[in-house]
């Protein structure tokens, strides 16, 4: 274990089954395109035998983002639920080899280790069918005092909330953080997502310190249809939001005032999977390092393009190579 | 099961664990470069902890050629062992999703489905590190008559000689097809293999219809350094004979007779893994399709182009256009 840890992340431990369908795929197989859909072991079967040929990446939105940040030089720590089992093999080892500190003790039975069939379209938009398995044992228990008191930032994605006892998880490892002075960050990771949870993530909105989300899932949180409203009414609960807004870039809004990001130029955009965890996480860099808001806002524009230029949801390249080569912040 | 099949290939069924890394680390983890090398569990286990973050695609030398085969639009089917594990379930699954024919019974209990650690170098290299784990249990039990009876062409992987069992298991096969007048084909898959086996595989020329190899491979074979004697040399005991340059191209030797085929124009060259395996799948479609031997040979280099130009050696686009848009052959 580390001094101290820039970033703690915690999320839902899951291996992604990436495959290329057209759209007539996801319309037969009765798929909400764009969205993240849970299912049960069952369904996931089924779906399973439906795709084509595919290929395995570990993934879980809040193990991207820590992978992210161990990519760009941070000290990450990571807490998830994986099984016992190969999958679990397979997610540990990479997210250990990506240098992020991962000790939660994995789950001796079933239900196995967690899977996200991840549909690309040739829009380069992504379908996800995800079968929590393993992640709904992620308990209380799991989250070690010690290493929340040493991460200046805990970083919570809204996914965990579909568990009940992960939810706890994460209000203790809130409660801890809290208590040690330092800093929560909650990304609200689905519109679906923040439907099933709305009161909830309104609530945790005041108690928290960072706000990630796109303008899909802001909206549904406060069930406006007026971005500038929401922008207004969320700025005076949470001091640090940060709305994603895809090809547009994104806007950071703290303090009243609303700084405007720009996307990263991006030749070629292959798979948009990850694209909001490595956002997060090239921000998260920049606020650890005391980077102006801007400037982290455009790391994390970095990180974004990166990761939706190749098929899976880790970095392929050193994220620090790349901001150093970008010229955004003199080193 | 279909009324027939074009090609049954039977080899080691196995999971690609594929990641990039420097020359400097081949020579700290003491890796014979371009080589394929077979590892214990306990190598295994301590060169993936070594192994940074990975990529899993199903593999397997003849499962790729199978696979390959079935993306041109021929009916392929396989023979080769996996347990009955989660690696076990992917393999099954993305070579049937490959439309190949494969109902080989998994074993039940360890050693696992076996896995290959692929270390991509910057020269787009391929080195192989493979655990063998349950291939070794396929036995001649498993060579369904009725399958290799039903199919014009039976293709082993030189690769199978490694496990005892499975070299009955390919005497078996050689001997199903032979008296039902259907032909085999052989890869010698390496030359470390060659080295490995070379008095069965100098015996087993004589018996084949088709040999495919590389330079490396067959020098090896017949201990000579210089290819035009051991073209000369095989020429009079193989039938038809194949001889893959690499980036140089191939030659066909065929009744005395040597064809040259130019390689296919690749844009990138991104990882070789697989390259041998479907110039074979393309080489045999083209059999199988009743095509002349230099459009065989043009076919072969086709798909060989195909899966140099992306990492994985599955095809990641269907051949069958690939072809079609290449006008090799009019149809």
């Amino acid at each position: 274990m580390a001094d101290f840890y820039d970033v703690l992340t915690i999320g839902n431990a899951i291996v992604d089954i990436l495959t290329h369908v057209d759209d007539a795929f996801l319309e037969k197989a009765q798929l909400t395109k764009g969205a993240m859909t849970l299912v049960d072991e069952e369904r996931s079967e089924y779906l399973y035998q439906l795709m084509g040929p595919a290929t395995e990446i570990s993934g879980g939105s809040a193990a991207n983002t820590a992978a992210g940040l161990a990519s760009f030089g941070a000290k990450a720590a990571y807490i998830g639920k994986v099984c016992d089992d190969q999958l679990g093999h397979i997610f540990r080892h990479d997210i250990k080899a990506a240098g992020v500190h991962f000790e939660t003790v994995p789950s001796k039975n079933k239900p196995a280790t967690a899977r996200c069939m991840v549909f690309v379209t040739p829009d380069s938009q992504r379908t996800l069918q995800t079968y929590l398995g393993a992640c709904v044992k992620l308990l209380p228990g799991d989250i070690v005092k010690n290493v929340v008191e040493k991460s200046k930032i805990t970083y919570l994605e809204g996914y965990l909330w579909d568990s009940p006892s992960a939810a706890d998880a994460c209000r203790l490892a809130t409660q801890y953080a809290k208590q040690s002075g330092n800093k929560v960050a909650l990304s609200l990771s689905d519109p679906y997502c923040v439907e099933r949870h709305r009161t909830e993530f309104q609530h945790l909105c005041s108690k928290i310190d960072i706000l990630f989300a796109n303008e899909a899932e802001i909206m549904s949180l406060w069930q406006h249809n007026n971005l500038k409203t929401v922008i207004e009414q969320i700025g005076k609960i949470t001091p640090l939001v940060i709305i994603t807004l895809g090809a547009a870039g994104s806007l950071v809004v703290y303090q009243g005032s609303v700084i405007t990001i720009k996307p990263a130029a991006v030749r070629q955009i292959v798979d948009t999977t990850g694209a909001g965890d490595l956002y997060a996480a090239g921000f998260l860099y920049g606020i650890v390092c005391g980077y102006p808001l801007k400037a982290c806002g455009e790391i994390a524009s970095l990180a974004a393009g990166e990761i939706i230029s190749h098929l899976g949801a880790r970095p392929a390249v050193k994220l620090a190579k790349l901001l150093k080569d970008s010229g955004i912040v003199k080193e």
